[in-house]
C-alpha cells in the first residue's frame, strides 16, 4: 500500500480558480498554503485572479508578520511553529479524506489564537490538522489572515478610503469563507454545513464574525475556546476612533495628514516601530489602538454590551475555558504534600480575611483537585464566559453548551490546565505535545474531546459516550468537566468566581511571590 | 507506563557550568536549547558563565539571523522549521537513551547546511533526532551557530581585534565541541567517540573542522553528506582578505574605516543590507566576500589545493552524494514513458554531438534507472567528491568509505534524489517526510542508511547487512549505491563526470526548457 501518493493528476481539485494539486499521506488529502484572497495593505481583500493548469498546494504559505520576535521559551507547554512572514498573508489549508464533490463531510474551520494581533494557522504544532480530519472524517481547514496593523487599525479619519481598514482582518477571514462556500464540496466537504473553532484570539474571532452581517449563512456553528474576553465594559473604546493612534503614528514617522497615503508603501518593520513606540500610552489612558474589529456597519460590537444580532442567536455555541488559564508560571513543588493550613497560609497572603472562603468554594466547585490551585483559578475568560453565556440563554432559541477543562497535566507533581493546553486534545495531537500524556486515561481524553467537537460539527450537539451533555439554560450552565472523568456540574463554580471577581486582582508578579 | 517524565529532579544533569533540567518522551531524554558558548559579535566565543539552581533545557534556543527571508516552498521535498532569530544562538539540543556517567554511548553531532551563511540546527523537520538516537542508542546532538557577515566576514584588515572575525563561526562549532567533551559524559556520552555528521555547508563544516588544528582530538570520525564543493580552485579567493568587501560595506553605510567600530553595535538587520548590496558585484569579479572559513592560522584551506593535515589524515570519513542534487524542478511528466530516441533528442539540445556517448555512459553507471534523468546527474558535488577522495586516498593512513544515494523518490512517476534527499532517512525520520515512503522497501532503506552511519560511529566503519562495503583505496573509489537495492560499485560513475565536466555547463533555465 503507498502510504504517499502525489502524481501529476492526483489528487487535483478544481476550484473557482483554478486546479490544485495536493497529496496523500497515509489516506489523508493533503492541500497548503491555497491562496484564497488578495488584498492592498489596509483595503478590503478581493477574489484572487483565476489561472491555467496546475498550481500545488504543497508548502504552507506566508503568515502575517509580527509585531515584534517572539521569545522561544515554554515549548514544553506549547510547542511553536515559526514560518516566513508577508502581509500577503491570505493562505489556507485542507485535510481531508475524500475529494469525492458528493461526499459532503462537516467542515471545520480553525481560527488562530493570538489575539487578533499575533499566531498564524501553523504557529502551534498541535494545529495540524490530518488527525482530526482522521479520527472524525471531517474536513479541517486552517487559515492566515492579515493581523495587527495591518488586519485592524482604523485609518478611516484619514480618508474615505481607509472605511473598511479596522475590520480587513476580519474580512480576510469573511473571504476565506466565501472561498470555503464556493470550493470546499471539490475538498469532500459540505458548504451547508460549517463549523468554526478557535481559542483564545481564534475564539474571538467566533463570536465577532457572528457580529458581522457579511458573514451571515457562511458558517453554521461556532466552537470558542477560551475566546471570551474584555466583554462588558469595552464601550469606551469600541467607539472611539484611529484618529489619536493614527496621528501619533504619523507624528513619529514626521508624516503629516495629509501624507496618510505613505502608511501604505513604508515598510511593514517603520509602521510597526512607530506603532510599537505610541501604542503603550495610548492604551494605557484607554484609548484605542486597534487590534480587534471595530464598531460600526460591518461589526456589530460585544454581544454582552450591545446584544446578540439575531443571526448570531441562531448559530449553536460550544464555549468554555481552561481551569488554570494564564497561570505559566513554573510549577510549585509538591504541592500535593501541602497541608489545608499551608495553603490556607498562601492564600491569606493574596486573599487576606476571604482566602479560607476561597479555599471552601474550590473545594466545593472542584473536589479531589490540589487545594493549592485555588490560587491559580483562571477569572480573566471564566467570568466574561459566564456573562457571555448568561446573554445568549436571553434567547430560548439561542442552543449553547459549556465545558471546562481541568485535566490535571504530568509536570512536577502536577499543573492545572493553562491557556492553550486543550488544543492537543481538540486536535487528537497529543502524539505531538509529550507534556500531554499520561497515560491511557490521556488517550481516551483525547477521543472524548476531539469526539465531541466532531459530534458538534456533525450533528450540532457534543458528546460524549455514557455522559448525557444538555444545553445551558437561563440560570442553570450545564457545565462539562473535561478530564480522567468527564461529568456534568450546575453553574459548577458560579459562586467562587463572584468572590474572586470582588477581590482586588494580584499582579503577575506577586502571584509569583505567593506560588514560590 | 508513562510517556512522558519531567519532574522538579528529574531528568537533570549537571554539566560543568551548571544542572540542566531537560524531559524525557517514550524513553528518550531530550534536552534543548543549551547555551553553550557566548561571544561579541565579530569575536571569539567564550564558555558561558556558571548558574546555581537548575535551568530548564526544553525549549530550542534562537537561530543565527538569516541575511535574507525564506520563501516557503518545495516543504513537499524539503519540509522546514523556522525559528526566532538573535545573533547570541550558541545553542545545542541532546538526544540520548541514558544519563547513566557510565554509559559511554557513541555521540553523533550533525552540523547544519545552508552553506555557512544559513539554515540551522532545527531548519529541517528531519534533522530531529530523537528517533535516530533511539534506533542506534547513540548520543545525538545538533547545534546552532554564528553563521555569514556574523559567523564569517573578515574584518581583519580593519583592526587587530577583529583578527579571528572571518572563522568565528566556525570557533562557535569548536566551543560545542568542547562543551561535548567537558559534559556529554553526564547525558550517556562517550566524548572520546564523537562522530561529525553534516549534509552540504554541514558536510563542509565537518572536513573544514578537520583543518582547523583547535578542532583537533574533540571529534574522531566524520560523515560528509553532499558537503564537497568549490574545492581545488578557490585558491585566488581563498588568500583575498576583506579589505574591499568591509571597505564596500563601510562605504555603503556612510562609515570611515576608522569608524568600523560602529559595525560591532549596528543592528544586524542594516549590516545585512549593506552586505547585500554590496557583495555581488565583488563576489561576480571572483573577489572574497565571506561565508565561509578563511585560510590562516586557523584554518588550514581546502585540502584538494593546500594538502590534508596530518591529524585529518587519521579521521575515518563517510562521504558522498545524491545523484540528482540541485534538480529542484518539477518532475518531467511520464518520463519512465520516452522512448530511448525521445531522450536522445531532448539530450542532444544540451549535449550536442556528445549526447549519445552521455547517454550510454548513464546506462552503464546506473543500470535500470531512468534514461531521461542522464539530464539531471550532479556534478557539482560529484566531481569535487571524487577529487576530495582521491587526495585522500594519497595516504594509506586515511580511511575513506564512500556511497552514492540513488533512490528513486515517488512522486509523479518517479523522481531523482536531490540535495538534503537523504536526510530525512539518515535520521530516521521518514515518518516525518511523507515524500520518503512507498512501501516496506523505503522502511528497509531507512534502516539500512541510519543503520550504516551509527554503525560507522560506533565502530568506524559503515555496514549494511549482507554487503561488504571495503574503504576506497588509489584508483579504486568502491561506492556503496544506496537505493532499494544496496551494492557496491567501483568507480561507478567516474567516466560519466569526466566526460559531463568536459561539457559546457548549462544554465538552470535551460535545463527547465530541456526538460519540458
Amino acid at each position: 500500500m503507498d502510504r504517499f501518493v502525489c502524481k501529476e493528476d492526483y489528487p487535483v481539485v478544481e476550484t473557482k480558480a483554478g486546479k490544485l494539486r495536493g497529496y496523500v499521506w497515509n489516506d489523508t488529502f493533503i492541500f497548503k498554503g491555497i491562496k484564497y484572497a488578495d488584498a492592498e495593505r489596509f483595503m478590503r481583500p478581493r477574489e484572487i485572479a483565476p489561472w491555467e493548469g496546475v498550481k500545488d498546494a504543497q508548502s504552507y504559505g506566508y503568515v502575517c508578520p509580527l509585531m515584534e520576535q517572539d521569545h522561544p521559551s515554554m515549548e514544553l507547554m506549547v510547542p511553536h511553529m515559526y514560518w516566513p512572514m508577508d502581509e500577503h498573508c491570505q493562505y489556507l489549508n485542507v485535510w481531508t479524506q475524500s475529494i469525492d464533490p458528493q461526499a459532503k463531510r462537516p467542515v471545520m474551520v480553525w481560527l488562530h489564537g493570538g489575539g487578533f494581533f499575533a499566531g498564524s494557522s501553523i504557529e502551534q504544532l498541535a494545529y495540524d490538522g490530518e488527525n482530526m480530519s482522521k479520527y472524525g472524517d471531517v474536513v479541517v481547514v486552517s487559515l492566515n489572515h492579515r493581523l495587527n496593523i495591518l488586519g485592524y487599525l482604523d485609518l478611516s479619519p484619514f480618508g474615505e478610503q481607509y472605511a473598511e481598514s479596522a475590520n480587513v482582518g476580519s474580512l480576510d477571514i469573511i473571504m476565506a469563507l466565501r472561498w470555503i462556500r464556493d470550493n470546499i464540496a471539490g475538498f469532500g466537504g459540505d458548504p451547508d454545513n460549517v463549523t468554526l473553532f478557535g481559542q483564545s484570539g481564534g475564539g474571538a474571532k467566533v463570536w465577532t464574525l457572528m457580529q458581522m452581517p457579511e458573514a451571515d449563512g457562511l458558517f453554521h456553528r461556532g466552537i470558542v475556546e477560551s475566546g471570551v474576553y474584555a466583554v462588558g465594559g469595552m464601550g469606551d473604546i469600541e467607539e472611539q476612533d484611529g484618529t489619536q493612534i493614527v496621528g501619533a503614528m504619523l507624528e513619529e514617522l514626521g508624516l503629516t495628514a495629509a501624507e496618510v497615503g505613505k502608511l501604505e508603501t513604508l515598510p511593514y518593520a517603520a509602521l510597526a516601530e512607530a506603532y510599537r513606540k505610541v501604542a503603550p500610552a495610548i492604551a494605557a489612558q484607554g484609548g484605542y489602538v486597534g487590534n480587534k474589529p471595530h464598531i460600526g456597519s460591518l461589526y456589530a460590537g460585544d454581544p454582552v454590551r450591545h446584544g446578540f444580532r439575531e443571526h448570531a442567536k441562531q448559530i449553536p455555541l460550544l464555549i468554555g475555558t481552561a481551569l488554570g488559564e494564564f497561570d505559566f508560571l513554573p510549577p510549585v513543588a509538591k504541592k500535593w504534600e501541602l497541608t489545608r493550613e499551608q495553603v490556607l497560609e498562601k492564600a491569606g497572603k493574596r486573599y487576606g480575611d476571604k482566602a479560607e472562603q476561597v479555599l471552601a468554594l474550590f473545594e466545593q466547585a472542584y473536589p479531589g483537585k490540589c487545594l493549592l490551585d485555588a490560587m491559580v483559578v483562571d477569572t480573566v475568560f471564566r467570568a466574561p464566559t459566564i456573562a457571555f453565556i448568561r446573554e445568549r440563554a436571553k434567547s430560548a432559541e439561542s442552543v449553547t453548551y459549556s465545558y471546562q477543562f481541568t485535566y490535571e497535566f504530568p509536570i512536577y507533581n502536577g499543573k492545572v490546565a493553562w491557556h492553550c493546553s486543550e488544543i492537543p486534545f481538540v486536535f487528537h495531537n497529543i502524539d505531538k505535545v509529550p507534556i500531554c500524556n499520561k497515560d491511557e486515561g490521556s488517550l481516551r481524553l483525547q477521543e472524548q474531546i476531539c469526539g465531541a467537537w466532531i459530534n458538534f460539527a456533525r450533528e450540532g450537539s457534543p458528546k460524549i459516550e455514557g455522559v448525557e451533555w444538555p444545553r445551558c439554560q437561563a440560570g442553570d450552565e450545564a457545565v462539562m468537566i473535561l478530564d480522567e472523568t468527564c461529568e456534568i456540574r450546575h453553574n459548577v463554580d458560579h459562586a467562587l468566581i463572584e468572590l474572586l471577581e470582588s477581590l482586588p486582582k494580584p499582579g503577575e508578579e506577586e502571584r509569583g511571590a505567593v506560588q514560590h
